[in-house]
């Protein structure tokens, strides 16, 4: 017996999300290995030892796919920009993706674009081929799909819709800039509103107790969770949600695709996001009939990236293009 | 003899622009009828006549396109809403250019769609594969190409990148809300700030003199002349050019194409606008290889869409899909 597998790795900061298994099951074996910041060669040796105590008798690895934050050639298989990263930045990701797994065909993608075709083949976009996603994490990524096929870019710099510019003299961005959406939407972003809030002489008691009580440790769920009893948290993300929505109103503009999807931490807010999102989204949409693109939490959790690396290398395997789940 | 021409045919609110030629001169014979602003029909009969007058002795239509501003359903072969032509809403585009060209291969298009497989094919656009252009007129209207396909979007209603909003409190667009690039970058938006600029206090003599004397006859281009020796009116074209910039920088972020085309009359004033726009876009790109993006005037000027609305029924009848160049 030999049993061909496929794999799919999420390469963090921290840590390397890892779901091993097949067409049926791609999440079969699932768990992490600890990141080299430094190696991508140590980091992938780790993952190929991890992945050979896993596989069951007969069985190998047929397909590797790897998604990393920041901007991959998919072309040369080089990882290019990355914040998160740094140690692997001009790293030679294919091969060494090909060194860890010599007998399997491989992908490489962006983390968002994984987790968009994540979602796209076992997820909220089920069904959908003109698919567009926003990642709330700290910072905020995007990805974009056309007629099935993730959109890469010219030079590899495509999805980039955390830093659409909503307004050029809003709060200062990590990237330089200010008014990205990243700076509204993202939990960095966030937290420093719910700060600046907390501080100013009109400030609710509640949000004032929660930022002393929590200092550093204050997160965006702290913020869900007191703004079911206070109107200062809540209006933060109510104008975080109104901004969402002016980037995700420009996107339908531009692209009119059939679903948006949002994930990352901050979308766990739920409704206090995307309600106000759904609202300032329509009346931005010039096009009466995409007016009402749904617009819905992704289903996969931080699993997406992983399960939409493991998807892109089975469809490479199967003969589709670099990146077409 | 039995040769097979192919025609382009732009309608706007007042005349048809048509070009009819072959592959090496699609642009043998060009020229316009009047519109009909309530009735497709006898507008494309007059349309056919004056074709009929110009095909040389056995010269027939092998295949015509039709580009309409407005949303176009390029699958029904319908027109949805067109502010510009409010009689045609509705009507069977498809249907009433069969009647008008029995004989011929035939493809529907949004204008600015045209327009850019137009320049795509023709003009500032030759090579690229990943384009995208905004047509500064009256409005601004936009298209987008990705692996050498126009975008359509999934409810026809991509590439309305004229009402991407840029500030939330921006001024009034015409389609009711604030801040859209049109209210900035649009020849309407553009002389209501210099109407704006001229009554202020500290207005120019030299702007209050221009807009006292045309009224409402003043064009962008009597601003862009003005622009040489006054620093209001150059300011004029500064701001409008810097957050044509800010949208043009978001369009490289989400979709990171090989070039950007700008046309369209406001695009007349050149480096006065263009300047501004680039600095401002390449400020905003986050991928640094994509900062240098070029992005270029359009070449074709107004005779885009006919050619292109040409050149999208000649690869319909050559096989090819809907809407490839």
């Amino acid at each position: 017996m030999n049993r061909s597998l496929t794999l799919g790795a999420d390469v963090g900061g921290t840590y390397v999300k890892y779901a091993l298994g097949d067409d049926g099951e791609p999440g079969r074996w699932t768990g992490e290995v600890a990141s080299d910041p430094a190696s991508p060669a140590i980091t992938l040796g780790r993952l190929a030892a991890r992945i050979a105590e896993l596989l069951p008798p007969g069985g190998r690895v047929g397909a590797a796919g790897l998604a990393c934050a920041g901007i991959v050639d998919v072309e040369a298989g080089r990882l290019g920009r990355a914040p998160n990263l740094p140690g692997w930045e001009g790293a030679d990701l294919a091969g060494q993706l090909r060194a860890a797994f010599p007998d399997a065909a491989i992908a490489l993608s962006n983390d968002v674009n994984a987790a968009l075709a994540g979602e796209a083949r076992f997820g909220a976009g089920r069904g959908g081929r003109d698919l567009v996603m926003l990642a709330l994490g700290t910072g905020v990524g995007g990805a974009v799909m056309i007629e099935g096929r993730l959109l890469v870019g010219h030079r590899f710099g495509a999805g980039e819709v955390g830093h659409m510019i909503l307004d050029p003299v809003g709060p200062l961005c990590g990237c330089g800039n200010r008014g990205c959406l990243e700076a509204y939407a993202g939990s960095r972003g966030l937290l420093a509103a719910a700060r600046r809030r907390a501080a100013a002489p009109d400030g609710s008691p509640g949000l004032r107790a929660l930022v002393a009580a929590r200092g550093e440790t204050l997160t965006t769920r702290d913020l869900a969770d007191l703004a079911a009893r206070d109107p200062d948290a809540a209006a933060l993300f109510r104008e975080a949600g109104e901004r969402l929505g002016q980037a995700v109103g420009n996107l339908l503009n531009v692209l009119d695709p059939d679903l948006v999807i949002i994930g990352g931490g901050v979308a766990a807010a739920g409704e206090l996001l995307l309600g106000p999102c759904r609202v300032t989204a329509a009346a931005i949409v010039l096009c009466e009939a995409a007016r009402a693109t749904p617009i819905v939490p992704a289903q996969l959790g931080s699993a997406a990236a992983a399960l939409g690396a493991a998807h892109l290398a089975a469809a490479r395997l199967a003969g589709g293009t670099r990146e077409t789940p």
